[in-house]
This record gives C-alpha cells, sequence and structure tokens, in this order.
C-alpha cells in the first residue's frame, strides 16, 4: 500500500524536524554506552535550556506526555495531600483524575472552557495546598495562560505546571516565573515524534517529594540513579531507555537551540498571526479567549450547518491535511489546527487556509 | 563527532531488524489517523501470533518493558491481594517491588540465581493467591522457566508472565500453557528499538481486574477505548500513541511471521547453541544451569583474575560489541551475551567469539 505523508496541523503529533528523523536513522545504541550517555547528558542540558531552568533534575521520562503529568503528581503528592488544580480544559480534568488516584483531597477550579486561568480564585481556593497545578497552553482549548502570577501567589505550596503543547512553541521560562515542576511531550513544538515526556523538578519540588511513590516506573528517585542528576559517574540501570527516541530527541532540541530560542518563538507567533488573520478573511471565528490565544494551537469555531467530521475527513483524504476535532462538549462544535515546530510555517498555513477555503466552498 | 555502528550483544537492546529502522522513517502518522489505526490494529493481530494467544486485549503500550510489568500489577491487584512471586534474578526481585506498592501482600519464592523456578514450590507458597507472577525467560541471569508447570496448578489464581527476553527469541504459548496475562519489551527478540511494551491479557484476567488502577496512564479500562479490544469504530482518545514506534513494531513483527515463527526460534536456538560450544572451546563457563540456559542470552562466569569491566570496555572500544556485565551480587563475576533478533546469526556469535579470544588472550 503506498504511504502516506500527511501534514499533520492537527493537537499534535506535528510532522518532526527533519534533524529529529534523520537521527532515527542512526546505529542504535546501548542505553549504558557511554556514546549514548554522553547524549543523554547533553538532551538534558538543552531541556534546561528551552524549559529555563537550572534544575539539575531534568530528563525525558520514557514514555509519553500523559505518563509526565503521571511522573509529577505520584512524585509529590500522596493520600490526604491538597492539591489545587485550575481547570479550564481537557488536560486540567485530567490533572485532577490523577492526582485523586494519588489520594490526594483534590480542589478543583473550574473555569469556563476557551478562558485562561484565574490565578487569584485558584490561589483563593484553599490556604495551604502542597501543591498548586496549572496548564500552560491548554491544547484541548488553545488558550495561554499565564503562570507568573500563580507562582507569585503561591506561598509554601509547590507549582506544577503542563507545558506538553507551550514548550519549544512560546517562552518557558520556569525559573524566571518561579514554577517548581514541568513536563511535556517530544512530539508537539519539540519537533519530534511521541514517545518522551521531557521532566524537570526543582530542589524544592525534590525536598518535599514522595519517598516511595506508587509507581515504580515514574520513581524519580530511582531515574535519579540513571539520567539527570548523576552526571559522570556511577550509573544505576532502572530501566532500558529507549535509546532512539532520545537521539532523536537530542537532535530535534539541538535543531531548536541551533535556530536560536527567539527566532524558533517568533516563528511560532508569526505562523499563528497568519493563520488566525487567514481564518478571519474566512469568515471563520476563533474559539480562545482573545489575548491568549497560542500560536501554535488554534482553536477554530466549526460553522453553524457543517459537519465537523466531514470536512477532517475531506481534508486528510483530499489534501493529507490532518486537523484535529474538539473534545468533551466541543467535539463536533471545534476544530484545532496546529502549528507546531517544523510545521510553524508561511507555507502550512497556506496550505490549510487554501484546503479549508475549498472544503468549505468560501 | 564519526557515528558508532554497535553491534549490540548485550541483554537488549539488541541491533533492530533491517524492517524495523526502516519503518523509522516513514511518514509519521497522527494516532487518530485511519491509516495508523489499521497499523495498530494489524500490529495487535502479530502481537497474538507470537504471544500465541488468542486475547482481545493485546496491545503495545506507550513505554518500555517495565512499565509493561507495572500495568499488569496496577490492573490486576489492590490493597491486602496475595500475590506470589517465583524470584530466580533480578526482574522477579522488581516483580515484588512493583506489587508490593500496589498495596499486595508478596509472598517471595526464592530460587538460588541461575537456576529455573521450581513450580512446586511457588504453587506450596500459599494456599489461595489471586496472582502467581514469574519470569520466562530472566534477563539477569539467562534462565528459562517452564511456565506450564504453574499454569497446570494455579487453581483459581491468575498466573502472570514475564515475557520480555522471551517473546520472539523461544516458543512462547500463553494460551496452550494457561498464562493470563503477558508482557514483553521491543528491544529484545522482537528486534526493535526500546520504546514499546507488549501486553495480552486474558478476559479471564479482565473480569477480575481493578476497576480503578492507581495508574492513569497505564489504566487498560482506559486504553482499551483506543487500542487492541476497539477494532473498528468508536475509538476514544486517551494518550498520544507513539506512532513512529508502533509503525516501527509493527514492521518488525512483520519480519518475524515473514520468516516464520518456528525458522526464528530455531535460527535463535542454532546460533546459542553455536555460542555455547565456542564459549566452551575458549574455556569459559556458563551460569545458567543446564538444560534451561536461554540461546538469545547467555551467562559467562567472568575467569578468575579477570576485570570484567575491562574486558568489556575493549570489546566496546576496539571492536565497537556491546556485552553485558552481571547484575546485583554478580555485577562483577558473570557477563551476559546476547543473541536477539536480528543478532541471532552465526556471524554474530563469530564476532563475539573471535573479539573475546583476543581481548581474553586465548
Amino acid at each position: 500500500m503506498p504511504l502516506r505523508a500527511r501534514t499533520l496541523l492537527g493537537p499534535g503529533p506535528s510532522n518532526p524536524y527533519p534533524e529529529a528523523t534523520v537521527a532515527l536513522g542512526r546505529p542504535l545504541l546501548g542505553h549504558l554506552d557511554p556514546v549514548f550517555l554522553g547524549i543523554l547528558d547533553e538532551t538534558s542540558d538543552r531541556l534546561r535550556q528551552v524549559f529555563g531552568t537550572a534544575n539539575r533534575r531534568t530528563l525525558p521520562l520514557s514514555a509519553t506526555g500523559s505518563a509526565g503529568m503521571e511522573a509529577a503528581f505520584v512524585n509529590t503528592v500522596g493520600p490526604g495531600d491538597v492539591v489545587v488544580v485550575a481547570v479550564n480544559g481537557l488536560f486540567g480534568q485530567r490533572m485532577v483524575e490523577v492526582a485523586a488516584r494519588c489520594g490526594a483531597e483534590v480542589v478543583a477550579v473550574e473555569h469556563e472552557w476557551g478562558q485562561p486561568v484565574d490565578a487569584d480564585r485558584v490561589l483563593a481556593a484553599h490556604p495551604s495546598p502542597k501543591l498548586i497545578a496549572a496548564v500552560h497552553a491548554e491544547t484541548s482549548t488553545g488558550v495561554r495562560s499565564d503562570l507568573q502570577p500563580l507562582a507569585a501567589g503561591k506561598g509554601d505550596a509547590l507549582l506544577l505546571a503542563d507545558c506538553v503543547t507551550s514548550l519549544g512553541g512560546i517562552p518557558v521560562r520556569l525559573d524566571d516565573w518561579g514554577v517548581d515542576l514541568a513536563y511535556s511531550g517530544s512530539q508537539k513544538c519539540l519537533g519530534v515524534a511521541p514517545g518522551l515526556a521531557p521532566f524537570t523538578i526543582s530542589d524544592r519540588a525534590w525536598e518535599r517529594r514522595i519517598e516511595k511513590p506508587q509507581s515504580w516506573y515514574l520513581d524519580l528517585g530511582l531515574l535519579g540513579g540513571y539520567a539527570g542528576e548523576a552526571a559522570g559517574s556511577g550509573r544505576t540501570y532502572h530501566h532500558t531507555a529507549p535509546t532512539g527516541m532520545v537521539v532523536s530527541l537530542h537532535a530535534g532540541l539541538g535543531r531548536i537551540i541551533e535556530e536560536g530560542l527567539d527566532a524558533v518563538h517568533a516563528r511560532h507567533a508569526e505562523a499563528g498571526r497568519l493563520l488566525h488573520e487567514g481564518l478571519a478573511e474566512l469568515g471563520l471565528e476563533l474559539f480562545a479567549a482573545e489575548g491568549h490565544r497560542l500560536p501554535e494551537l488554534t482553536t477554530v469555531k466549526v460553522p453553524d450547518g457543517v459537519d465537523s467530521a466531514a470536512v477532517r475527513k475531506e481534508l486528510l483524504e483530499r489534501f493529507d491535511v490532518e486537523i484535529g476535532g474538539g473534545v468533551g462538549a466541543y467535539a463536533a462544535t471545534v476544530w484545532r489546527i496546529g502549528l507546531m515546530g517544523a510545521n510553524a510555517t508561511p507555507d502550512k498555513v497556506a496550505l490549510v487556509l487554501a484546503a479549508l477555503r475549498e472544503t468549505l466552498g468560501r
């Protein structure tokens, strides 16, 4: 069967940077090979740069972004700990679910979907939570929420940020802002195939971690003997790292750093601006609150009388262009268009606009 | 820096089948693309063939083999459940640890390392466990334990088998034997890069599963809406599957099935036999109990007075050949030589024997 070369303009995965794909063709290395360990250490260094952190414990976890979320909670909260979660989309909801499975007492602060997090309400939700959690870039709604106000008011609490859709697309400066833990996914603006969850945790959070998390696989204490912290000597085997994927992430990050973080963010901003303008010209309405729209993930209201799924199907079959539907209550009424990593370019904007124009008959 | 093309003859990862590497160069697909879902379903079918099972719920989990172990326990045992674990190496020990983190009451049946599991002792360890767990092919010792006697005597208990190092190397016939749950890893005899954990669970085990496991990421009930069970319509998004890795696993499994499972097993058996003979000719002694030696993973006693790490270093630096050290108490006194998947061939045997001969000065 002929291969299909899709242009992946949904909420992720995105088409990887060419450098990341080329790296998958490199001869596979063992997870204890000194050559690989050097690449792993460099990968952690590069992750520190894109996360904007000096955290010693910064590493790619061997699973997808959702496992990064799970790792964040299982390592920091246990039965009875109070967790305040800002919920303004699907991934906030997921945080509530994951924290509850750790036995935490969860205070969910619900927001209307499409709106950013209201830091005042979140900070007022409980006088002394152990952890406050929020999504920096909500993949379900295309909304950016500012983390700095949460950090400024967190007091003694730890602040956890979901950076799955923000990292590599818009500025992330964890240390400047005061974020204690964050995770991401390889397959969005980092421009690598799905399979890894970049993760970082501050010393402050580390000191208050759960000594023996309910998850062995995601136990940062055990993982720290292999990656992140233990630069140099004395590597302890924990599990077999997905070496090929790490080498690919290393290459994707290398590409981003070579292009320059500011330039990469500017490229995403410009692509998003072009898309938002073009959608308006097509008479389409955006879903996310103005002033908080992500350039890398745009939510569009499906026009009345238009079959969302049929349009997506035609885009995929006729143009090999994948865009996403909405989620939850907005499954059929919102489209999600991603311009992430390698796809944050004017040609991809032109393609998706042209394909939408023709498919919608506008 | 020049790339190093290693010959990976340790306990895994192994060099992938060429088909699996080539597949990584295919254009990346989205996790909800019908083309990808077709490949995912075929991958489950192929996994059923190599696992020797008709289990509807057979799928690749989005993490490495150790996460397969964790998925097996979190979905089947909770606080107070009795779990009997046969421990004859590191991975049996790990099972004890993972089960304990689920709150299980664990009965560990210890064996001398290098020996196979004694089914009578394991079955006598507790009158009515919920789960009995054993490692089919102990990666730490190179020992095969027969699962049939455990299955025959399991009574009402569920039987869980670690098939990380057996699957694709020696016969695995879960349904014939009566194994209820099993997991593996992509990076050993399946001949794919590390990053996925093939997993299967019988209807019998499914009916007694934990409704809401402590892990959200590995919750088979949620995963079942996306992969494995839900052939055809109504896919529910759970997490972003590592699509590139799944396509690579699909290709690796396709290679195995095209070559023929019996032929693949025979190739591993022959390579192992050649290696065992050659090591004897070098005057080296095997560690694993005779009659239970894995062809795909051979444990060798380090001769007195030989520096294990120095030999491994020379093999790696001079010959680009990776072999493994021992683990635990045998870290410095045992080598582990893998002939897995694509590497189960006479040329790899000849290479490692020649390199050892020269390095040891024999």
